[in-house]
């Protein structure tokens, strides 16, 4: 080794001891007389001190050569700091340094190297391996190593056992885009990169392995939003001879074991709210439970007084802001503002201030009294000082719509603290889903998910109110991973391609081999995944998954920094058979 | 659970307990009055009895419904059997079943799931999900699990961190072929699956990661030879500030603790044997070291004597095959016959046996008497009742032909035992191979090896005769895993690209980002990686590694069971702004 410690790892117990230690010049002082040099790597950050008089000249006319990001190995004594450092581990001793190399040299890098730094997005994705240099950076990846390997422990020791699936798959229009490679052996034929191995960790199941698992890359060929990347890693896992609390319990398990093990977090028990609920008390399946606010109903005692917003809506539905009676008009218009921006869609904001001396201000107050306004503050549960915020219309709409609302409050009143964690498990998801445009049933996890067998029997006649044997894990709002009980019966699962409207044909031509593969002694099974990335971002209480991946994409799926993709010579594109479109103008 | 024993855990201590237990059905055996019923899982085998009489008609009727692969649950109370089974672990104990469900029924298998089937290896591809539940089989893939969990548990134990690398990166044409990734987002460009995740692990390195591993999936669309993949699994690894024995002492480590805590084995210290002395003893850059067999040359005693095939050959050189002087006429045609098959090239093969009384007899007796006989015998150390077998011609021909022989010998008399393993570092290999056909030199490992900083003055001007800091383990005649310590210096990584014949702009296009790295503070680094594939076959005492590999694909590249690769709807095409060329008729 070109060390004999590394930069983290000297202490008060070294002093008088000869190291070697190798690392990047994080800082240099030189005051003339005395030079200090700050090297660092991974591990740590080592002061080196220089002194005229006592270090060789040679020495000295090196340590006056070096500059930041300079790579060096530095050999010395280790002494005790006159000036400790107690910020860092090593800030009680420095290296008085008898012999320094230079091992390469750096251009001054395009950026501060820091946890606070200079260099804006594009910059620091170009030269993402400066970027990744930094602290905060490197911290959220090492993070990440550590969810790995105690992910696969837990699950290791739970006796499952880890299979790797193929990358070279088969496409299949079903779901979301998929990724193509051309076979240059099998012309005009193309493999598809996996969306998610499911139909491989089902067969898995149908072999015998019992419990399997993978951590996984899996690729989607979407438009990007801003925290989408074509390239995703999942916790992939299937059991068999279980029932959904079985995998609710297992992988309950396992969250709680990663947020003790990696956090030092307790997470307690995970309560099980139904689809139906969820939507009703929080308008969304992925419902952030750090604070509570949850939806009431007004239909009722709003309807009916001439107020035409409300007589002519489908549902009036609100939430009681606790504490807000004092709002501002200023802060009641951004509220309003904010539902109304185009993405959220609501037409209007109802407030009610539950004022301290008990009476009612309400924006609604020409058409309902204080009698009316207080019978709704008693369905709020509000008391003076709260203010009630109310939202009418399409009741769909008006949840989704709310549950934003909802959101922004609990941002506004400190109610989303990242190091809290609230996690629960939403369950009884409708099956399927009916999509306007194709005018057909789109399935709502995939179409492998088992019905709840006590809807069985309205799967030919009454499709969407199905309910699936399905389970989403929602941390603090995130949905961070989902499953089902699977179909193993083949004449449901060809019910099921039915109900998606498949025809036979092509529900044999995609998923013929599963079919048959459920002919030869399928066991009852189900399994789940989990977003990794989004994982990594939630332990690191960040809500982008962009810092916790080594090398990501932009939101055109483009590597600035290796440059790709990118253009390919014509022979490779002769010897896959392949000709190029020159795409449309508008495209 | 379904269950609540697996059909592996239940002893005489259960005596007396109620189980239920799932599985599969491996054997029914009805004798009219009893019934016995073997349900298998991957945890083991129990058997069920079932009684006229004793047993309710109800679940007896179910009992003769199962066939072979039914997925059935049997409840029952654990009894101890009359007739103990000492073959397995069940073995004292049978469950008396007082319930039984049919789960899933299964059609007759299409092969016989057992260690011995008698399904040819087509069926056994297309029923793959039905091949993995056969033990031999399973048991690999669970060797396989257990490879995985331990290399990671080294790796991490070492200060090796875990960073998951990009798959969809940049297409170059250096090495072999990419397979490439159309992007829908950038029209008319491509990404490619990586062949190594190479310069993603050095920049790591240039991000101060200082060690990293990962064990990942890597792709090359090579014309596949019997037992190539075109996906494939590595381990892949990368340090900074070190020395090549550094990395040879951390690796060793590694795979003597997988030998160990896998197979209970203790591989021992390996030898570094330089490129040179491999293919000087033994004609092969990965010798196979179970047995001796050196290769002795005669150039000095055999030629100037007259005789012909001798005296024009660049080397006469040869083996001593203890104990084979008594081989027969035919046993000798053999072997003349296997060195001159077309793969293997001799053009003869010249034989001398040591008899027990102290003559010779040899092929070549007219040319050579027992004197001179006598004294190729004492340079191969050859005793009475042993066999000389000498080839000549071509140097390094003739070497891999004598390579070729040497294994076969090895084979022939039983020195390859698959349960015995001898493992060796083969170091110092040309850094560059010149290549007729393009002639140019091509990087015999890849363009970012270092040069052996003795010869690095040579690299301009004598660049055949470089040697490289790089490294192969072989284990048992395979190359197992390699690497180098790379170049981290741009100044010589430019000179490497001008030895291979790169244009500035190529390098630059190419390369660029790697070379911009290197100015920015590159620490001296190296790095291996191993076939994970390659190793579990290995482990396994097997050639190939197919069967270690959960859905493996054909000679074609195609996965069978799935019937990939496959066409793709013309509406993905023109998204991907692809057009189809029809393949020439002979391609």
């Amino acid at each position: 080794m070109l060390r004999t410690h590394t930069c983290g790892e000297l202490r008060i117990d070294h002093v008088g001891q000869q190291a070697t230690i190798s690392g990047w010049v994080q800082k240099v002082r030189d005051k003339g007389g005395m030079i200090w040099v700050d090297v660092r790597d991974r591990y740590g950050i080592t002061q080196l001190i220089f002194e005229e008089g006592q270090t060789d000249q040679s020495v000295l006319d090196v340590a006056r050569e070096v500059g930041r990001e300079f790579v060096i190995s530095a050999t010395g004594e280790v002494v005790e700091r006159v000036a400790k450092n107690d910020k860092i581990l090593t800030g009680d001793v420095e290296v008085k340094v008898s012999d320094l190399k230079i091992l390469n040299k750096s251009k001054t890098p395009p950026f501060i190297i820091d946890n606070d730094t200079d260099g804006g997005e594009d910059l620091r994705a170009k030269y993402r391996y400066l970027d990744l240099r930094r602290n905060s950076v490197r911290s959220n990846l090492e993070m990440r190593h550590n969810l790995l390997q105690q992910t696969r422990a837990y699950l290791s020791k739970n006796s499952f056992m880890e299979v790797e699936t193929p990358y070279l798959i088969k496409s299949t229009p079903e779901g979301a885009r998929d990724f193509v490679v051309p076979s240059r052996m099998n012309p005009n034929q193309f493999y598809a990169l996996p969306q998610s191995p499911q139909t491989f960790k089902q067969l898995l199941m149908v072999s015998g392995f019992d419990r399997y698992f993978q951590i996984v890359k899996c690729f989607r060929d979407e438009d990007l939003r801003a925290d989408r990347q074509p390239e995703f890693t999942q916790i992939d896992c299937e059991m068999s001879f279980v029932t959904r609390e079985d995998i609710l319990e297992t992988f309950e398990g396992l969250i709680r074991y990663l947020f003790k093990e990696v956090k030092g977090v307790e997470l307690g028990e995970l309560p099980h709210i139904p689809y139906s609920e969820a939507m009703s008390k929080y308008g969304s399946d992925k419902p952030d439970l750090r604070f509570g606010m949850q939806f009431h109903e007004l239909n009722d005692l709003a309807q009916g007084k001439g107020f035409v917003v409300f007589d002519s809506a489908e549902l009036v539905v609100g939430v009681n802001a606790e504490g807000c009676a004092d709002y501002t008009r200023k802060q009641l218009d951004e509220l309003t503002d904010f539902v109304k921006k185009p993405q959220i869609g609501a037409k209007g904001l109802v407030y009610v201030k539950c004022n301290e001396d008990g009476t009612f201000k309400s924006s609604v107050d020409k058409f309902f009294d204080q009698d009316a306004l207080k019978a709704w503050a008693d369905k709020f549960d509000a008391k003076p000082g709260d203010l009630i915020l109310i939202l009418a219309g399409d009741a769909n709409k008006t949840r989704k719509a709310l549950n934003e609302l909802r959101l922004e409050m609990g941002t506004r009143l400190g109610l989303r603290d990242k190091n809290k964690y609230a996690a629960a498990w939403v369950v009884d998801f409708p099956l399927l889903e009916w999509d306007e445009e194709t005018e057909r049933f789109h399935a709502m996890h995939h179409p492998f998910t088992s019905p709840n067998p006590e809807d069985l029997d309205k799967l030919g006649s009454d499709p969407g109110s199905v309910r699936a044997n399905a389970y989403d894990m929602v941390v603090n709002g995130v949905e961070l991973g989902g499953g089902s009980i699977r179909i193993h019966d083949r004449e449901i699962q060809s019910q099921m391609f039915d109900a998606l409207g498949f025809t036979k044909e092509e529900a044999q031509n995609q998923f013929g081999f599963l079919m048959s593969a459920f002919e030869y002694g399928a066991p009852p099974h189900g399994g789940i995944a989990f977003g990794f990335d989004r994982l990594c971002a939630l332990f690191g209480g960040q809500d982008s998954i962009r810092d916790f991946i080594a090398f990501p994409k932009n939101t055109s799926g483009r590597d600035v920094m290796i440059d790709s993709p990118s253009l390919i010579d014509a022979d490779q594109l002769k010897e896959l058979h392949l000709g190029l479109v020159k795409p449309a103008k508008n495209s």
